[in-house]
């Protein structure tokens, strides 16, 4: 019997009760052992629920209790759980969480600090919800110098995008349709700005470099300025604009990103719609593969962190390694990642035609039939730094949209 | 320093060799030690190659040989391959390899030898190429009862059908240029009769319910009897045929199957092109998660049996628990098993239509603008019994395809 403290009863602390208790014999059997849930931390009561006769207040309950072997957190923000996050493991408890916040920022301490400890820190379910991808990046991919990772890391604004293309709807109607279906929180801004995909894409990013990437040093661009009328451009061009978490490796500069970008339907991430997210990883060796699922979602969230709780049962007393250093990766400076980039200007005239010419030579007209009084183009792949010094010629620039 | 013996110098053999020499600081950064290729048995010999100074054509120095700590096999076929894994098994060597017919026909075995040395028995390339399955159904699916596990899971067979969908042409020009290309063998029958997809998805199946699937027990068509005709149709419906091997559990009757189907755009494997693969694993918390990329190759192959090298160099002297039970798991009577179907008669008049509705009742007429000397319709879900009784009443069957 290994014991099991859960840290919040939320949706996804409620989720990993429910997981483990529907599936309790599977689990055991591919544990080799039953799996209980001990204790469940919470401030606030639940009268009537099952939960009643594990709950504690308390975390000092059990922090001291040694029959714990691991503790499972789906609290969310950065504290308190990384002060619980570091007293489990130096009670030599394995730690397991759903918390991107948390993994974001401490990730590689609290990796350390379980290798130190002989015991082990776990993280599926902070990024892709119930899609495997942290475990087959530290042991599937783990051949392969990685080129790029990159993805729809966030369900609420690939819904809101999407819903955007199929219904020509405009950002705030969307939003608010969201919101109304529990797609979107009351307070939307972690998602529509890209808070939370930025989150995530450094995690990968941490895991896929084996060193720390800052998520403070990713410059993030949200959805929010994207229109009906991008939409309809990106239609034009037989495109999608979807919001992309990327980072890339190239000869050893290791750039990232976060922003709205234009997607053909070359890529794999073209036809990811709705609430799914995905996440496509390169390797030098490999070439492609992709990971596709619901993003988030009670259960599989939960499910998620199951597995962690699994592999942490099945290695007791045993680190499993993953390379993800303290020392921290710089980053290519913004101005310097190189982009290609879709430039609406106001008003179609022969002034801007020959001023785009003259500043940014020869480039690809976009025509859409719906928008007549501007006039649009696509860059050739320049720098973000040249980019912006171009675009400063211009005071009637609409919007710029990034192509992948 | 590991010491690995690669079996087999063929593409994937060479394959192995190739990524651990092209990645080798990193894996030894992954692994926390160096591996190095210590021997390749191949019968031929390969003049000026670096590998003639490692090249051995005698199993024996391998298996004699105490410093070598990890064998991994690429010859394909089932013997010598089983033989020379029990032997280095017992000779307390780790073993892994890209050979779907031996782990289809040997692997539990070789999963209880492996746990009973203390050692491992490894097979991520065994399936899906590059794409990571094996490792994440064992290690993330892990929580989850599985209900369905399914996919297109053989490249040579999707790159045919695409190519007829996209450019209109018949199933045999279309395998002549596939051969032509290298993208389909000289005697291609393994592939296209579905031979390879069904070792593929008894894999899966047995990985999925903890106990052995005999891939002589899975009903298996491939795609040769599939015409340009039925793609046409196809079409006409909105969807795509694709040769699916599918395994599911119905209340603990558990089925399987590989035959080509009509898939719609609502399925994430409506998209799948060309020579991609694609599983997708569905979970009763977790709902549906697929992977996806290209399923052979190579370095992709390649990568993933040296995804299996660092895990056994992680694990040595530690046995990795895999349920896959050697107890056979009798499978559902193909008549029992259910599906809808699409069914096409020559002939359209009257005489059919009537016939039609005293045998199936209420159908779905399909029409196809350029087909009109045939009644086509889909039926409503009939256990696979049930409607070749059905059938037996028509003369004038042309062709029928399941509807996934």
């Amino acid at each position: 019997m290994i014991k099991v403290a859960v840290l919040g009863y939320g949706t996804v602390g409620s989720g990993i009760v429910e997981v483990i208790n529907t599936n309790k014999d599977l689990i055991a059997k591919r544990v080799g052992e039953e799996i209980e849930v001990a204790y469940v931390l919470d401030l606030r009561d639940f009268p009537g629920d099952p939960v009643e006769k594990i709950l504690v207040h308390d975390v000092d309950v059990i922090m001291n209790d040694p029959s714990v072997s691991i503790v499972a957190e789906a609290m969310g923000g950065v504290e308190p759980a990384y002060t619980f996050a570091k007293r489990a493991i130096e009670s030599g408890k394995s730690f397991c969480t759903s918390n991107k916040e948390l993994v974001a920022k401490h990730g590689a301490k609290l990796i350390a600090m379980a290798k130190e400890h002989n015991v082990n820190f776990l993280f599926e379910a902070s990024v892709g919800g119930g899609i495997p991808i942290i475990r087959p990046l530290i042991h599937s991919i783990s051949p392969e110098n990685v080129v790029e990772v990159s993805g729809i890391l966030n369900g609420t604004t690939n819904y809101i995008l999407t819903k955007m293309t199929k219904e020509g709807l405009d950002f705030d109607s969307v939003l608010k349709d969201a919101q109304d279906k529990g797609f979107a929180e009351r307070n939307p801004e972690a998602d529509i700005e890209g808070y939370d995909a930025c989150r995530k894409i450094a995690i990968l990013a941490s895991l896929a470099f084996g060193a720390q990437v800052d998520f403070e040093d990713i410059h993030t661009e949200g959805i929010s300025k994207i229109t009906d009328k991008d939409i309809e451009y990106a239609k034009a061009m037989g495109m999608a604009i979807k919001l992309i978490g990327s980072a890339k490796n190239e000869e050893g500069k290791i750039s990232a990103m976060v922003a709205p970008m234009l997607v053909g339907p070359e890529s794999s991430l073209y036809a990811v719609n709705d609430v799914f997210n995905a996440i496509t990883v390169t390797g030098n060796t490999l070439s492609d593969v992709m990971f596709y699922g619901k993003g988030a979602g009670k259960l599989p969230t939960a499910s998620a962190v199951v597995s962690d709780i699994i592999e942490e049962a099945k290695n007791l007393n045993r680190n499993i390694r993953i390379v993800w250093e303290e020392e921290k990766i710089n980053l290519s400076a913004f101005e310097d990642i190189n982009n290609r980039f879709f430039v609406r200007l106001s008003g179609n005239d022969k002034l801007n035609e020959d001023k785009v010419k003259e500043v940014f030579g020869d480039v690809k007209v976009v025509s859409c039939d719906l928008i007549k009084d501007e006039y649009a183009f696509t860059t050739k792949v320049l720098s973000e730094g040249v980019f912006a010094d171009k675009t400063k010629e211009f005071d009637n620039v609409v919007n710029v949209i990034r192509i992948k």
